[in-house]
């Protein structure tokens, strides 16, 4: 498993009427967690996209059980627990502190500019196999 | 069961360097499609407010099947397949003319401002009765 | 002068827990009702991009007089009061019935893919100058 | 003067299909940084709303010199030059290393929660005037 850990502090403009996180937002703290995943494993996602490849989200989901409010300060947790084949599968979860706010899940997979799949170029895989012994705690 | 179309063209501040919309957006035109479902229905979202009643999203879900881009005139059909008890579910459609891009399904439930579940009040779910028969195609 | 009218309707997203709309979604408006007036035109900004150029936002102002809400149906009217040369400026005002929101204005450059700076295509002039004479009202 | 520094990395979100932030991201920014010096000024924003008062944007501008793009590490310079009076007025600019990105001015207002417009607490004057000396670089 990989596991890493980012923090966010709600912005303004990521809150609604209702005085909490408007609930899109959180797939956006998603991705900001991945990137940095990315980053630790040794694959920065500028260098997926400058070798043409992308990595789009196939699949999100969120699970909202208590609100995120206006600067509060959040833990973004991701979990890779499974080794990626063709697909790549992350898990999250939003915490204030000890208290759980949310949890999701994306899969994504490989596609050159013209949309089609790929699989996974070898050395990402290589990567990922050297950072799976690691449970790295980053921030950003 | 209940079924509405609303119209999107895509903002370019929708869009993403990958020349797609940024996959977090279609939750905001899923809630867009829920508001004008309820408006179509005779209980307009506002007016749920006014009477201190919150319906917070409590899991969301997408699939991303083909990329919506800048400009587009998309369509999002939004389904009410079972007549709501406690929680409300929706399921989404995102489409292109003919062509699906995107799936989705959120779920609902009634609270007061102090975060506490309630069930739906009466004169909603009899609103919903007297809709359920009519198949309701509208334009936002 | 060239004028048109784009209508928005605010969207749950689009507010912030002051409950009002959070004031950088006025430049989303703003830029939703100039691609409107460019399609009254006839270069719509599809067709802009398409032959290489790009329309960058050089400056953006604006004033917020009366917040907008959740839900309101506003008015989006965009002026061009000066036949562009080298910049495009855009005067903007927000309604909700008669009362007057906000005002704002941006100017653009016409840029290559390169960022080099050009001046706007004969073609487009001679289609400002065509509009130039009629007051069109348009609805998005 | 009063001077803080905000970091930025820039999130793919914010990026728009010309492989650009999207330009009314940096309001966003902007807010960032202006909390961030609230913060540090010992008037946390969250404070000033539990009093029952509001500090809403009256009015806001930016001019785009070079182009923020995805994954960009930015400083967001934050100035207060004049000491606030009935208004509040910050000058920002965004930096990429040496190179400036973008200027931008906001000013600001007290308010009561009907929108009536109040002076600033003496409190906040004070702690103004105390942090007048300091030039505080912090970071977000």
């Amino acid at each position: 498993m990989i596991h890493t850990i980012s923090n966010i502090r709600v912005r303004y403009a990521e809150t609604d009427r209702m005085d909490v996180v408007y609930h899109s937002n959180y797939l956006i703290w998603f991705e900001t967690a991945r990137i940095l995943m990315l980053d630790q494993i040794g694959i920065p996602y500028l260098d997926i996209e400058a070798r043409g490849l992308l990595l789009p989200v196939l699949t999100a989901s969120a699970a909202y059980k208590r609100p995120a409010r206006f600067d509060d300060r959040l833990e973004v947790h991701l979990y890779m627990r499974d080794k990626p084949r063709a697909r790549f599968r992350f898990e999250y979860e939003v915490k204030r502190e000890r208290e759980l706010l949310a949890t999701g899940t994306t899969t994504h997979g490989f596609m050159d500019k013209d949309g089609k799949g790929l699989r996974p170029p070898k050395d990402f895989l290589d990567k990922i196999e050297t950072a799976w012994v690691h449970d790295i705690t980053a921030i950003v």
